[in-house]
């Protein structure tokens, strides 16, 4: 009897962004934080694998300034799971040192790709998913990606229009992708929604490790051949300086004829924003969410987002709909529907004051 | 020729408030803040004098709590001019304290008693009227209280009937005092304003050792008796024990026959709260003050006041007339029209939290 392939998981965690600032630092992207519960969202992403993914078979790509955060954030991942990117290339390159170096290694393998900072619940629901998709990897050399049920016209996220049903995988559908599309304005997002058959392009995908690196070597030549041996340090700089900047969506995933969709119909959020953490967190019976860690007390305060580190108390006193964080010496308080605008901030902050980042 | 009288300063800085919270705690109450100015308000109390009340002529009543917080304000306090009193037992028995040693320092004396949080400017308008005062002082066995001329119909201060004028003193009326009200409620409080000549009182007072010493054996002859020679530090608490609690206002001015008023009409402020300290410190063109020495970042804020240690950072977007304090791990957001509830909130964490105290 042939052994069933097991399953890797790759984390992308190279991440860095400025909307979760002042939490967020150039040194310590959201995927680092604990925003979302009581561990960094790195260490929640792979607590969502447990029981199906065990650390010997989970990798993390991340960028070299960022090992010790991943290191501190997951200590029980083995060293040699570890890999750093020398630049950073868009998703293209990173998914592909990962899913290359697990095709070296068991070529019988498959493969889910998660972004380390997503929140998705309950955990169960989305373990049947992945499980669903990994017996349809398994069965096909098609690429699966997971399809967010859209709630809104989201213009931030790229779409997806499912196509024929092809099947089920233990009560789950599996769809043929129709096509892909970019990040629409809101006029095409609200069409979508009005549509149907539209979801979000989650950016998580699973496949065979023989389905990617086919895939690989079809529409990123380059990229695959640069990195479908294991290399030492040096080489993998040179190799990287020569690479193409792409995601991995407009490199293989579009470009590919067989591409299928699992559904996830349950909560999930990129948290892109501090406001998005009202979706996140409970909130109390004033729609006041505290995370991070700190102590809240509030007097007549409503639908307020508070983060501070534990031992931080962050005390409110009638206002509403505002968004109060407190880290390292920094205070910002933002109204909850302007909390997109932390990255203007944070881009003044770059010309003139930039020991606060 | 005979000596002119030196004028002595008695700054009292014994006060606990809840109203800063959180850069105030039970540790560090107002008095030792850099909320109004480049100092704490104790020392910029003490600067105002400079030119007139050198260190050696200047006293200091606190509580003992509070004896270090007045070395580090004051660092060129001779340690003789710092008084402690073993119980607080409200402004009699403090200003009693203090009259008293200087009277039978100097009998000859003039004295000036200000609290040590308040802020007033310009300086060269408050030594002229300080000036006036004492010449008034040494001419009159009379006591002298300065009162502020209103801007609104306040009820939280105690307020004075200006009666006949009596002279001027370099160009400033020294008017007699017709009487004093307690703290009046808002209708008469406008009633005040509207009827004219009702002032503030400041509870800033200059009179001559000889005057509060006298008035003091005469309204309150039991503080008088314990506290009018040099007393061990055992002998004082053993006094203090047996002392009536009550305010100078009370025990001695409203009971004494020949009260005189000098006006302030220039800025003074008692700063009773976050929100008075937008009169206190320039505004930028929005409207919004920094005090503390923490920097503002501001994207679209308006009417906004801040408070920061130096090397902090506060970020606003798109917020308007709050109040946003961050002070050794607590962060305090709140409406500047309700900052007086500062107060509760305080009251609240006392039952709950007290390590944020």
């Amino acid at each position: 009897m042939r052994k069933a392939p097991e399953l890797y998981a790759v984390l992308l965690a190279g991440g860095s962004g400025t909307r979760f600032w002042p939490a967020s630092r150039r040194g310590k992207p959201k995927q680092y934080l604990r925003i979302a519960g009581e561990q960094s969202m790195l260490a929640e992403t792979a607590a969502r694998l447990e029981g199906i993914v065990p650390a010997e078979r989970t990798y993390v790509v991340t960028v070299r300034s960022q090992l010790d955060l991943v290191r501190r954030a997951l200590p029980g991942l083995p060293e040699g799971n570890l890999l750093a990117e020398p630049l950073a290339r868009n998703t293209g390159p990173c998914v592909a040192l990962a899913a290359l170096e697990i095709a070296l290694r068991d070529p019988a393998s498959l493969q889910v790709e998660l972004p380390a900072d997503h929140v998705i619940h309950p955990r169960e629901s989305f373990q049947r998913t992945l499980l669903a998709a990994a017996r349809a990897a398994a069965a096909t050399p098609a690429l699966h990606v997971f399809g967010i049920r859209p709630t809104h016209p989201a213009t931030a996220y790229g779409w997806i229009l499912a196509g024929r049903r092809l099947g089920e995988e233990q009560g789950i559908a599996v769809h043929a992708v129709e096509r892909f599309v970019e990040k629409p304005d809101l006029a095409r997002a609200r069409g979508f929604l009005e549509h149907g058959g539209y979801y979000w392009n989650s950016g998580m995908f699973v496949w065979s490790s023989a389905a990617i690196e086919r895939a690989l070597s079809e529409h990123l030549p380059a990229v695959h051949q640069a990195l479908s041996r294991p290399l030492a340090l040096a080489e993998l700089e040179r190799a990287y300086a020569g690479l193409p900047q792409v995601s991995i969506d407009v490199g293989v995933l579009e470009r590919e004829r067989d591409v299928r969709m699992l559904p996830i119909d349950y909560f999930w959020s990129d948290v892109g924003s501090w406001d998005a953490l009202a979706g996140v967190h409970a909130a109390d019976e004033r729609g006041n969410v505290a995370s991070g860690g700190a102590l809240l007390e509030a007097l007549d305060a409503r639908g307020c987002i508070v983060h501070g580190d534990p031992g931080a108390l962050i005390a409110l006193i009638g206002v509403e709909d505002l968004v109060v964080v407190q880290s390292g010496g920094v205070t910002l308080v933002c109204r909850r529907e302007r909390a997109q605008e932390v990255k203007q901030l944070v881009e003044r902050l770059a010309r003139a004051r930039g020991e606060f980042l």
